[in-house]
């Protein structure tokens, strides 16, 4: 019988190949991770390992502190980020990052993506905001992201200078949180090219998030 | 023996690939539908089923009001904006919903694209229109799509801060004018970056369009 | 025993592919001929027919007029174009048309491509030439890719508002042309975006251009 | 058995199909070379096949000079470039040349791409920097490679007007190099069409580059 944590690993897996898809990494670039449901535990990308070679067993097991429980890799150089996240934010069930091109050419101004777009307010319901540029190595990352995030209604936030961070339900609401998050920065840059975009009134974008967040889809939406 | 409708379903399945193909869509985002010609009834693609898990089986059979038919999911949540084009322009049997990159940035800036390429007279006629800022729940969308295009030749219109509809008289001639619409809006958006594109005179437009909606392909032009 | 004419309709039919391949052309847009080799005669893509489902079989050969001499559909309705061309430069074994974006773009504003690449003095020898605006029909196109092209270095014309035309010694070099033509067209306005390019001294495009139409590759280049 | 020739006539061979994927190179544009450990000798892409034909069989050997050893084509026309860095950078163990479009359209404008993203402290260390405007046909563009990176952190040089080369510890960390050149110079340029990127203090981009070269991966990273 196949068990949670395995059928996560090809979870993960998996997912990976959707940033490939949607163009959101090059080369070993970018990370997917899941929490495990009731237990102290994620599922992480290895550190730099091709896309083409991620199988569900060479995903890499941690605790929440980011130390290796199984894995014969190094796991993903962001995972203290994950691990942070997971640690802060308990109805957060999967983390994603990318250096996806728009969204980090917003990140290295500095700049929120405003909300102009419908399909904007459906998904993220505000502004994608700015995080603070933090270095790698310890917990600046995560906390970045948390304080960020925490009581936003965004699941995507530009940590400045570097790149993205989604945070989902689970690991595929955070993917298609970056899929969708990238999506808008590159609409509303190129929008931005030619003359201002037109504000959406706070109201509609309200409404548009509420109903998107309620009624969507097959069942209720992510995040 | 296979249905007419069987068939529509065939074939509104198979175009949806179409958007993909195109890079019109991201993730679950926009929709085909057909009319069934002769009743009152339409093929719609279910909502935020992935593009990958189409198949002509999952296609939505509903009535002009929008309610489902037949199906086990879920209809787009775009449906009431397609019905009501059914059931108001007789003349269109096929509707296609986008939220392709191009066109949407025109969309939010709320400006209609010029007609500066000798393509888009051919399959235009004249300017995509913008059409009004509408909330998604009753007919607004409806309404603005039918609004801005009777009475004008162009097969698309650009719903502000929102995305593309197209019409067509079958879903195919639908698709085509979406994949018409993003290379038209691309390509006079990037030739604008540098400097003004020089208009066509509109009695070149006329002869244009008129040309190629009598004698262009194998057979008459959709639309 | 393959006629070389039934080569001719398969290599015709291949090289559509590599439009595609490289992002020119979209729905059924786009156009390559060859002409036969010592014979009055020339082998192009069948009118409004999707690019999944050409073959060599469904290539139409015309005469030097346009008119049909073989084939079940009607011929591109760019044929009188490419027929004008095969008429007037004996030494043209290849004609491509596309509407490939960036080059569209600079055609709208009846620009030509400053040549600040050496892989453009390469291939181009010189700035990429505008030719008038002109209404399909008659041979107004035709006469203007030969009036701009006769006595240039550029294989590649913008057709004002229109597209590009590309020629070269066959087949498969008009088709590198036009993705030659592309690809600068691309870079340079990405590279204008941000401020002036640096202008290659003549006599540097001279010595380069020489080169590689004389040395480079395993045979001499075309054109 | 197989010779450590044929193994790096495989990987050369393959590598060549990472330049198509990343979109870095059309038609027969673009080339890798490596070095063979220990001898005076190179292998490298043969000039003006196709991409879709290279073989580990059909890659040239040649000498330090660029002269052939080995190979029934001629080597790329830029063999004399990859042989002056082989020359001169023992620590050196491949070399790519591409014309991708962002990289590109820096060179033509002569400028450096700005550190302003932490992959690029991480990968680069400092700015891309732009060697010298240089023909084709002599040691002046090998001479501009190593005098531009010789001492520098950045394993990439744009070369006025022309393109890039990179340089790394072997061909993959070259290939690796470019992908995330280009990569970069899109972003960097996409960042600065709306505004100035935000620079990242010079101890931090050193902090993220000691870091990443010494910690990043399963393995110590490349150059």
């Amino acid at each position: 019988m196949t068990s949670p944590i395995d059928l996560l690993r090809r979870q993960v897996s998996d997912l990976h190949q959707e940033l490939v898809r949607y163009n959101l990494v090059v080369w070993t670039a970018g990370n997917v991770s899941a929490r495990v449901p009731g237990e102290d535990l994620l599922v992480i990308k290895p550190s730099g390992v091709p896309y083409d070679e991620l199988t569900p067993e060479n995903m890499i097991l941690c605790d929440l502190d980011g130390k290796v429980v199984e894995g014969e890799h190094s796991p993903s150089s962001d995972t203290a980020a994950h691990a942070y996240v997971y640690r802060h934010l308990p109805e957060v069930g999967g983390v994603v990052h990318t250096h996806s091109t728009y969204a980090c050419a917003w990140a290295a101004r500095g700049e929120a993506v405003p909300c102009v777009l419908t399909a904007m307010a459906d998904e993220f319901g505000a502004e994608i905001p700015v995080g603070p540029f933090a270095l790698i190595g310890d917990d600046s990352i995560g906390r970045g992201i948390v304080e960020t995030l925490q009581g936003h209604r965004s699941p995507a936030v530009l940590m400045k200078n570097h790149g993205v961070f989604t945070l989902g339900k689970d690991a595929t609401a955070a993917v298609k949180a970056a899929v969708m998050c990238e999506d808008v920065a590159r609409t509303v840059h190129i929008s931005r090219q030619l003359g201002e975009p037109v504000p959406i009134a706070q109201g509609d974008v309200d409404r548009l998030n509420h109903r998107y967040q309620t009624v969507y889809g097959q069942q209720p939406a992510a995040r």
